[in-house]
């Protein structure tokens, strides 16, 4: 607990851990402390896409609800058409045409054809359907039909999209476009889905100026809370900037304490310079029982990132320069909003793969990620390496992604396929 | 020009192309007859995750403004360390300390050195910096630099990131998170972009009710065009639901012509029946100058495929089937929402590199896309293709993504790497 707010005993009581963890099982640190309790609320089903489903649904109809043919063409009794040929063709009547959108009106019989079109009903009696392209009209009430059909065969039966009591969707799932097709299909119009985590996102550094304010000497504009923010969105969640706070303990931590009181977790971007990181680390660490859980991650850019959990909340303190903010929000906060939303599922990473263009030297024991450019040579995609200064904002703006060495490795050669987190 | 809504003449007088195209080739036709004309808006900068640049935006400072440390620790005359070692290390007084956020007061002369920080100004007279770990304090006031610096070392030169007249950002850039934070740096807090291309959605079909009807036999509630107005904010698009239209020339024909007026772009899901298909394709040739470009697109599924221009408003006819839709949307209507936006850049297709399960038959001379799963076996990601029929919404709900079969392959095998658009 804290019991004060004086600089030197902060720094000699800090209760930190200094776990230097590889990013996956920093991961998972985080993971298992994360109880995800969302609460929920209900939004029209053809403006949730992107939400995560509250609830498990299931199917209360079955889809087809009747019988309906797949193909345009001629529902028949298979048995009518074992052993038709083009040099022995069925001959069937056509006794009338089975309409869309309604129930048919006729039936039929032994020895009996009804017209009917993809996604219309099948009619009674008939079990199958013939493609048009595999009749042949002899007489306007008469068709020859030229090859065999299987019962079932270009029918879908119903239920066979999906029966009453199966699950339609389950709870946890980020909707996707065809998932609102799927809700609409069951006639679901409203859905209970997990608000939106709130997430809190605190600056510091004594040299950060708003972005509407001219910079004096030595100051510079706040950009990490920003590409924060928009990365929250991303993710799906909802950013509440709290603004730029000064380098100093107790005005720090009477911030992060307001604005992780009013979200669910809390970012803070520190200021660049290792003072301000261990001032953060240490604002973090009184913030809530257990307090801080990793503090240094094997990863570059992103080593000083931390990793807590207060009072049930989680707390990130991301690294001050642009890409390890980045490269560490990617790795950390991405699955964290996830969570907390109740998703079901880890996002698949989608990548791009292309064709290294220069050696990426790293070190064994280390995660690297190094930004690239995307470019396209003799129709290859290939990967190059933009070797700036991480903490250049710009070098950001110019790469399309990133490349990770793995921690195993201890480096990567050009002309290797590599596969690119595309951001 | 259309002069009367009778369906036989309709039939008749049908100015329609039948090019069956490759997909490549079908989006290029497309692609040639679509100017972008976007109106613009000023939003805020925080506001425009996703929106499409309008202008050119030029860099009107340097960034950075100053001299910057990239490291804690010791700004110097880098001419004082060098032959510095551990085992005879350089001795040099320290003066004063940079501090953050503003310029500092302290000078370094030679044989001279100041404490400074991460991100703070190096003070004048020194020319690069020495990490905190590569020196030992003597004194309060002196330290010993146990290895050498060069001119420029560990800081940041002004106008290193960006300098005053570089291109900041360009006209067409869909803005990124880090976009967002490369405008901040800049002051740059309202930007013009490309208003979200308006995307009128009409269905057809005599069977199709909407979601929240109880559907009657034969009846089946409206799908696609849910799923379609999800894809079309999915890319960047503003969609504008028209309702379902009765399989009717003339209603179809006024409805659509409604819908593109209002809208820089149309989409009709065609209802599933053959005739239903046709008679979209029919309106469509009815809607402007020059009319259908492509009928018909080498394509599995998604044959049917109609892609227009009607008095400068593109017109795509999506086959009804879901599985079609969403695989037509993909290919032809997410680019040309770009395109209508102004986007400088096609998206870079994002994929999962996975080990397939099953084999997959297709034929040359046709792009075949077929929905699979992603399952994780022994570490390793793999893609079990859905081998459903395609008019099943549910088959879509299952799948994790689109395995695309080359026009040039008669399949894929098992155990081969494939990549998977995921959706």
């Amino acid at each position: 607990m804290y019991h004060g707010c004086d600089h030197v005993v902060a720094v000699e009581t800090m209760p930190e851990l200094f776990n230097v963890l590889p990013p996956s099982q920093a991961l998972e640190v985080l993971r298992k402390h994360v109880t995800p309790r969302p609460e929920s609320e209900v939004v029209p089903a053809d403006q949730a896409l992107g939400r995560v489903l509250a609830t498990d649904l299931t199917a209360t109809e079955a889809l087809p609800a009747f019988p309906r043919s797949n193909m345009d063409g001629y529902a028949v009794r298979a048995q009518d058409t074992f052993g038709a040929a083009e040099s022995l063709p069925a001959y069937l009547s056509v006794v009338g045409e089975a309409p869309m959108g309604r129930a048919p009106t006729v039936q039929v019989a032994q020895g009996q054809a009804a017209l009917c079109y993809t996604g219309g009903m099948v009619p009674e009696g008939a079990d199958a359907v013939v493609m048009v392209e595999q009749t042949q009209e002899v007489r306007p009430d008469a068709i020859e039909v030229l090859r065999p059909v299987a019962p079932g065969e270009n029918v879908v039966q119903p239920g066979e999209d999906i029966r009453p009591g199966d699950l339609l969707l389950p709870k946890g799932r980020r909707l996707r476009a065809q998932d609102i097709g799927g809700l609409m299909a069951m006639g679901v119009t409203q859905v209970a889905v997990a608000r939106r985590p709130r997430v809190a996102i605190v600056s510091t550094g004594d040299e950060v100026v708003p972005p509407t304010a001219r910079p004096g000497p030595g100051q510079v504009r706040d950009i990490n809370s920003y590409t924060v923010a928009a990365l929250v969105e991303q993710a799906g969640g909802a950013p509440l900037r709290f603004g730029i706070v000064p380098d100093d303990l107790a005005t720090l931590l009477a911030a992060a304490r307001k604005a992780l009181a009013e979200a669910d977790a809390l970012v803070i971007s520190a200021g660049s310079s290792v003072s301000t990181r261990d001032m953060t680390a240490n604002v973090i660490s009184r913030l809530g029982a257990p307090g801080v859980l990793v503090h240094g991650v094997s990863l570059r850019p992103g080593k000083p990132t931390v990793l807590a959990m207060c009072d049930g909340k989680p707390v990130v303190g991301l690294p001050g320069n642009p890409v390890s903010a980045m490269v560490v929000f990617d790795l950390f906060v991405t699955p964290l909003i996830g969570w907390l939303s109740g998703e079901n599922a880890s996002r698949t990473e989608r990548t791009v793969v292309a064709r290294l263009t220069r050696n990426i030297a790293s070190a064994p024991g280390r995660e690297d990620y190094v930004p690239v450019r995307l470019v396209r040579e003799n129709g290859q995609v290939c990967a190059e390496p933009l070797f700036g200064k991480s903490n250049l904002i710009f070098t950001l703006v110019r790469a399309d992604g990133l490349v990770k060495v793995a921690l195993d490795k201890s480096g990567l050669y050009a002309g290797e396929t590599v596969e690119v987190r595309v951001w």
